[in-house]
């Protein structure tokens, strides 16, 4: 049995009483840090930065060591699983994750097989077992997998940030063979959660960074469905401990309802959506986590106070609520912004918990 | 003063009753049709294809020619405006639009003036005559601009497809400069947009292709505000004839409430939303038009036409629908597509309006 020293961050996931409304950033280790550019300069490169522990749990506690945050998040990439798979990851300077052998061919596809996270994933357990050991009961740390379609998108299109017309033409004129990709994807996420967990992960996140690009329809059927099938596998308890779980779905706001009903404990909001119209529609199944504008850390001191201000009395008294962006903190963020929003929440958020 | 010889789209925006519900498609005169790829080749460029109102009547009419379309629109770019401002529009090959001369110092801002459109974009209003009496009455002609944000995104990140680093810090940290840019370019919108109704357009579009990006707050106060004041100075009739108007915000599906109170007569809705939940929430106001994922297009004439009965269904019976995709026709659509979804809408949408 662990005993956190700061355990506001579950506690608030579950929607139990907190003393102040906890915090932490997308990608809070990263590139807007200049102490995560020394050792990634260091690692050689991205990937293996991700693949060796000793590097990831260095990059993983850097933020916690600047700031009073009140969760670690395991550093690594949402495209561990079909890297494992053998897509063939790799990173073209300036241009973000690609694939090799992007998923076309319908032979390639059903042949498509889920990885062992013990044996193809070994280096994520690794991190995760080391950094719970760095982090000393500290604060909890957050293990997390992106959504199948999220990694269905780029396994079929090889890259991100296009148009989606090649996983849009299979879910339209094929859908059988993307749902293929989904369940294989789907039942590789929820072992690669479970082993996360069993590793010492104390929540967990599902990131569904592109189901907003479908339509309505489209994303309860490819979308939210996998990650309800993540969700009914997914242990909930591990050493005593609850483990909860957060899906965010990236433009996901007109479906707030049946996100709720996905089994999750906690939804991430981004910063489309007002978070007391969000409490007001899902607040009593679920907690919220967001749901500040990245690009407000650009601005002054002052203008960000007052933007964590408005968020936090736009979700008003009571528990439920973790503090975090609406999407990752940009590698443009000055350091000091990220300072005066933690701070701000801090000290701001206990008139809501009285 | 004009008969036309089908009005149902002008019907359909005021929500007057109809035979069927009509349809035109976003960028229906472009790349995907190869008799638009043979005209361009002759104009040389994309601008040359603007700027010349012969190109541009040729290219509007020629998806009226293959399809039983219930509108044609103008064939422009939205970047007209910012062009006639004199910042330098371009076009490098095959990565959209960019301006020489973007919009960074205070002083460049500040002399920033409102064009005229007789003067700097009479090649538009001159495409605007040529393309009415060349329709001669047979269906009407849309004209459109784009947002007064959407415009200053391009005017200050200098192009499109960016993170808007750009204009969200100058949103957080120099609202005065933005609100400065936005306050011209709506006056020029409003200008230009009159010019079109002067010029023939019989209903009028406003196109906030970036809006969506912003947050809730940020959305009323730095796109939708801009919006309403444009509507309020725009002629609501023309010959004797009412102007309809459309504003369409991608992404916007959770701000349909206020869209629909800025005084248009019709939203666009992307793919995102339900169009049954939007007319619910706004269907007592505006018409809706939309909503179909372009991407469907990619598929097969069942899929296309068992979607199409889709949105049909789920506005249900009555007027106020103009059928149309949820964002521009893809490059990559199969023409045979549009001619299957322009009949289906045809054929199966009398039983809505008997």
């Amino acid at each position: 049995m662990t005993k956190l020293k700061n355990d506001t961050l579950l506690r608030a996931l579950l929607k139990q009483p907190t003393e102040y409304t906890p915090v932490w950033m997308m990608r809070q280790a990263g590139r807007y840090l200049p102490e995560y550019n020394k050792t990634r300069a260091r690692a050689g490169d991205f990937l293996s930065l991700c693949k060796n522990p000793d590097f990831a749990t260095e990059v993983t506690m850097q933020p916690l060591e600047r700031y009073s945050l009140d969760a670690a998040i395991l550093f690594s990439d949402i495209l561990t699983i079909p890297d494992a798979m053998g897509l063939g990851l790799y990173f073209a300077e300036g241009e973000g994750p690609k694939f090799e052998r992007p998923l076309r061919e319908e032979k390639e596809i059903r042949s498509l097989t889920a990885p062992d996270p013990a044996l193809h994933l070994k280096y994520v357990m690794d991190a995760v077992s080391q950094i719970r050991k760095t982090l000393d009961n500290q604060v909890p740390l957050i293990g997390f997998s992106g959504s199948p379609f999220t990694l269905a998108c780029y396994m079929i299109e090889g890259r991100g940030g296009t148009d989606f017309r090649q996983i849009k033409t299979m879910l339209y004129k094929r859908p059988d063979l993307l749902r293929h990709i989904l369940d294989i994807t789907a039942q590789s996420v929820t072992n690669y959660l479970n082993a996360q967990i069993e590793s010492g992960a104390q929540a967990v996140m599902i990131f569904d960074t592109w189901g907003g690009v479908l339509s309505h329809s489209a994303y309860q059927e490819f979308s939210l469905r996998y990650m309800k099938q993540i969700l009914t596998g997914l242990k909930r308890e591990h050493d005593g401990e609850r483990i909860p779980s957060v899906v965010f779905t990236k433009g996901g706001g007109l479906w707030l309802e049946s996100i709720a009903e996905s089994g999750c404990d906690a939804l991430g909001l981004d910063w489309t959506i007002n978070i007391a119209e969000a409490r007001n529609r899902v607040g009593h199944k679920v907690a919220l986590q967001g749901n500040l504008d990245p690009a407000i850390l650009f601005s002054t001191p002052e203008v960000i106070t007052t933007e964590v201000e408005k968020i936090l009395k736009d979700y008003g008294s009571g528990s439920g609520h973790v503090f975090n962006l609406g999407h990752g903190i940009s590698q443009f963020t000055p350091p000091e912004s990220a300072l005066t929003l933690i701070n701000a929440v801090h000290s701001l958020s206990k008139k809501y918990h009285s």
